[in-house]
């Protein structure tokens, strides 16, 4: 099993969550490329430390949108979008490679994540821009428009789940302006992470449970909690023995 | 004799130059990265339009400066400023390999070109954020600490000088906020170009013959009749037999 | 009946359209305010020949969208996007105050103009941003939620129609992505813009004819001969001793 | 005496700062204006707040330089920066406004304050920003450029002292990237201020004693233990029986 975590995703003299912390816990660094959050200076350090730790680098791609954190829903073009999305991982291999990685996958950010879970010209956007870049591997969510596209792309694509976030019976994720949009207690983060990782099961809000194929679980870094969450689901996967690592 | 021009300086809905018509003319294409100007798509064009011209692509390095065109010297920190070249050079490489060619050189543009041609710290900031992407040529003023800081780097160093820009008797550009900033007459800038290839000499503001050792002619894209100038230029040094193909 | 037109809308050193010509045509000017496009240099000279010329400033409010020159849909907040109108007609009012005048009335701008037609969180959130600042009247599509919110909140509401814009049979405007969203045809437009000033009525792209109620006919600054149509349109509705005044 | 800080540093996502805490403690809030930091949002927020707390609201005017949070010097044109600023302050108004209050002073934030202690054309700049909206008091460092070119404009003119910042035997502030630019310890902060407060004097960092006239403490809201600095010189000076209220 992947652990991965949005990282980087402070910019300029605003920082968010705790990035060292997290790169000593998760397999796999989702890097955020400057257009939602993630000022070059960050982006080069958050690269290095992932090196240091061998921790995976991915693309965190993003709409344009630093004033809404890439969190709304933009109509861009596609063929636009293609391009941001472009400009994003050629921005980032830059790092990535200066720190003596590469980017190893690309995982879209936001409302940018949410929407192209059913829209699929965006969807078929992002992947454009990730294979006029090459053949990265996705990170996704399982079933969505954007894993389907890339799959028919030929591109690698890892479902994961999320072990802090509520799910709908239908397998989608609470919306955060909705209440059981986050789980906050340890416990029950990581008896879902094990449950995750062991059965490929997870418990919708209703108590409906879903069966999901995932490679990796998602470990939020800005909410309350997020590196004793992080810690403690590492721990009890280590404990559990799965081994964790990074699916790239 | 190389021939380098500013393009891909437009932003969105903003057109700027007429990059189509000058990548007909010349033979290496300082393209903006989307810090000074150069919206993503514009950027994937005028890569794709440079392939196929089998001009160079070169990228045109800037402070972080939408609103002021990167006109305006910023005192940034040095450590951010090469964290900031890198980035901009590595989101047009992805541009430039999706095109089929490579990002084949470094100049840069506007406020922190002229800083560095004294700026020492940004000068080998500038010099570090390319060497930190790999060993590519750069292109500046000749003399200038930049073109200095990059030669002791072990950087291939090119200088390039302005036909159409007016020159100090110290050698330095006049600035633009000052009368004869801009040479207008197209006569004079194809005479000056042919002195500058076949002599490597230019005449200053107050008559004063300078001595220049340069690799490439910049032609701008944004001035009055910038097109016709280029083309001028082109059409004088063919017919004068000099060969004009990129320097990198 | 007023002639309005969308003014101001450069960004640093990129222009668009011919605002001092356009200014000696219209009544009522649509003044960008920064977020989709206007730096405040541009803004301030916008204003002043408005005052010079007797020309009504209007604030031409937009989704925070440089990149997409506030042509994209964004799915902000309603909460945000009152606010962002606010900090957009609060910076206008300044330069308008400075100039001798003041801020005459609201007119949202491109994706946000069509989204408020049937979206009413947003529609309410312009019309929230309005009120807080005071009680301007607001210029948009005759029938739409904005309106009608803006109206219901005691507000004065203009409508407007587009002389040289293609409309549906159902009375809303051609997308730009389509063909028929724009009419080049001088004489075309001219005719329009009499049967709308004299009848209230308007063709659409199939030949039905509409009944609209406007106040003001909106002329666009940035299609292709757009001062000609400006003027032709002008000179016919004088011509016609149709009274050509601000609304506001 | 006035108590004035930074608020409203936030932008979007990011918080910096305890605005609310403050707000407790102050007399004048310098709130950002959007161009180093302060959404729309946060800027009605805090201008809410403030208005509740009898709070003095002042236009924190600043560079545009988001990336930097107005902290590196921008060499921008006279008649920008004038323009700048009156945007920005123009912006804050209609906030302030709709929260019952107005704009009651300006304070240049940053490098732009630093920059107009002996940057006249920048200094004259600001004032004329400021004189273009109205006869707004300004907040500067005593002796500066900025405050006697306010002054010669017929502007009211506030000097004040950082309680929490290193002086050096000239009067400046210690930069930032040197050691001793801030002091952390409550009970030295304290001291300064009383003595400050009391005899108008303060100590340099190599012990000169300085004679400064101040109408207004600065004390910094991003800084470690921020909240209880300004609330242990609040209750020192209260307990001093030196009456604390805004100058405005």
């Amino acid at each position: 099993m992947d652990l991965n975590s949005d990282l980087g995703e402070g910019f300029g003299v605003w920082k968010l969550g705790d990035d060292a912390a997290l790169l000593g816990v998760v397999t796999s660094a989702n890097v955020a490329c400057g257009f939602h959050a993630g000022d070059p200076r960050t982006m080069r350090r958050v690269c290095e430390l992932a090196a240091a730790e061998g921790v995976a680098v991915g693309a965190q791609v993003s709409y344009r949108d630093l004033a809404g954190f890439g969190r709304r829903f933009i109509d861009v073009d596609p063929v636009e979008l293609a391009d941001d999305v472009l400009y994003q991982i050629g921005a980032l291999q830059a790092f990535a490679v200066a720190a003596g990685t590469r980017v190893a996958y690309v995982k879209p950010h936001g409302a940018l994540y949410n929407a192209i879970v059913h829209h699929r010209e965006q969807a078929a956007a992002v992947v454009a821009g990730v294979t006029a870049f090459g053949d990265l591997p996705v990170l996704g969510l399982p079933g969505s428009e954007f894993v389907k596209a890339a799959a028919a792309e030929g591109l690698r694509t890892v479902g994961e789940a999320f072990a802090d976030r509520g799910y709908t019976p239908q397998g989608t994720l609470v919306s955060r302006r909705e209440p059981n949009a986050l789980l906050t207690d340890t416990d029950a983060v990581v008896e879902r992470a094990i449950r995750l990782a062991s059965d490929g099961e997870i418990v919708a809000v209703d108590g409906t449970v879903l069966k999901v194929e995932v490679g990796s679980l998602c470990l939020h870094g800005d909410t309350p909690g997020a590196v004793q969450h992080a810690q403690a689901v590492r721990n009890a996967l280590d404990e559990a023995g799965i081994t964790v690592t990074a699916f790239s």
